[in-house]
């Protein structure tokens, strides 16, 4: 059981390698839900997304001779780019398991951090399977995505920080492998026990919601969204978590993902990923739930390819 | 003369209604340019542009009787905003003259506050002839874009923060009307002398460029660039200002426009137009200056319209 001890180690950890990026009031949204929003800007960080902190506080609980052996990880994008700069930052070697169908802007940056990357089939088995296989290979440690206490404890650091900025009714964080949905709730638990956590999901990667409804974890779905960061299954030790600490779980209407994500780059100026316009989505269709409350958004990152932007639209908003 | 104590009462003017942007250090462009250089993120404005500053300024010398009578003015497309914006702050009327081939997210949002939009053939005689006209018509009062003391002195409270901010060794601003490159130099003059100020223009648009060398304002020349915003020629109380203010003026390569606009969203992480990708397209031609120096940037809009956006490309970066 992660512990309040666990996360205030992973604070101290995570310090020297990430930022406590900015966390701004949004008039628009405000405005538009009749409440108070704040938007925690993780996509400021180095790696342009939050998936730093967990790599971080992971590599800080090696001794330097496992860290020797190298790093192995599967990943569709931002974790691979966090695991890629936390070793060549360390000089060491990174193994980084990619489905072909990735983000192409993500392969690139994970290359560009001297990381060796395998391109598998597009699906969690096959990720698996070959990062297994790489770990048996080269001897490196495995370093995995988000079914990790470790990884859980460095990603409740982005909550713990919007916590230390402000009061918060809700926090709201999208859903894909859990770990950051499970640290957040871990961090109201533990340093602001009445700020609700609510996961969203899009409905077509809605494998947390139906474990969340039955209790039990969903294994055998196959997510479809076009919100690349959130095509995998809640993990085994985050869905534990979620299923105790998390308030509810709101679904996003796939057809308004992408128009969510237009909405806030011109609204907020600022670039998001297909997988941050879920919150927004969820939300909205949820606001009755939030009116006159104050609520804290996790935007996860930035790294879209902007050579093949799906065609703009804000229809239906 | 505009004197300090312009410049002051220009700031105490503009608090009510203008944000203190943040102003960020950039890790890409200071390892990239082997200097210090900070980003003032004027896109951040509510009406996502600088422009607010001196429409707010340009009010607060009016007196209630004159507000009465409305506002007119001729914009390409975010001094209209500014404009529309205050005057439905101040409950007053405002007849906006836009040039037919305006961003049409700018038209849109001048139109959202609730101003008179009037389109026009695109060319500078014509919207001033529009505009001219509807004064006569309406008796509404002119706050013209940049051809006006109290303009300038609102523009300069931009470069007042960031020199509030940080020491540097220079400030560069996108020249389109001259309002916040004059400005700024003023804003340099009175409160960092040791600042230089540097104007950024497209080299399709470089009537200010050759009338700075010849020393001389340039009154014939057709703009014709991509940067939507800056395709105006240099006022005249702005030019003589700057003939004796600003340290020089850098041209942007026009084929590098687009390719900066696209790598500061994908390295920022944050929406900016094109006319503000023109000071880093001209900085990266000019980078042997700052080696080692302390810059600021004058980020001034992120009003783009992403329905028609062009095709993606970081060519020659």
């Amino acid at each position: 059981m992660i512990s309040k001890l666990d996360l205030e180690r992973a604070w101290s950890n995570t310090r020297p390698f990430v930022r406590n990026t900015p966390f701004t009031f949004s008039e628009y949204l405000s405005e538009r839900w009749e409440c108070e929003v704040f938007l925690k800007h993780e996509q400021k960080q180095g790696i342009g997304a939050f998936k730093i902190r967990g790599a971080s506080n992971f590599l800080a609980h090696l001794s330097s001779k496992e860290r020797e052996r190298g790093l192995v990880t599967h990943s569709s994008g931002n974790h691979a780019q966090a695991v890629a700069f936390m070793a060549r930052l360390s000089g060491i070697k990174a193994h980084i398991v990619m489905p072909k169908n990735s983000n192409s802007k993500k392969i690139e940056n994970a290359n560009k951090w001297g990381a060796n990357i395998y391109l598998c089939e597009p699906s969690f088995e096959a990720r698996l399977a070959m990062a297994n296989e790489l770990q048996a290979e080269t001897g490196a440690f495995m370093i995995p995505p988000f079914d990790h206490e470790w990884i859980i404890e460095g990603q409740a650091t982005v909550a713990m920080e919007m916590i230390r900025d402000q009061r918060l009714d809700y926090i709201i964080a999208p859903l894909g492998g859990g770990g950051l949905l499970s640290g957040s709730a871990l961090a109201s638990k533990y340093f602001s026990p009445s700020t609700k956590v609510i996961g969203a999901e899009p409905e077509l990667a809605k494998d947390g919601y139906d474990g969340f409804i039955k209790g039990v974890r969903v294994d055998t779905y196959v997510p479809n969204t076009v919100a690349d960061g959130l095509r995998t299954l809640v993990g085994e030790i985050p869905f534990e978590i979620i299923k105790h600490e998390v308030s509810d779980i709101w679904l996003a209407s796939e057809s308004r993902i992408i128009p969510w994500m237009y909405k806030i780059w011109e609204e907020e100026k600022t670039i998001i990923e297909p997988s941050c316009a879920v919150p927004f989505a969820a939300i909205d269709a949820n606001r009755d739930h939030i009116n006159g409350k104050r609520i804290g958004i996790i935007i996860t990152g930035g790294n879209v390819d902007l050579s093949g932007l799906p065609p703009y639209s804000t229809e239906g908003l």
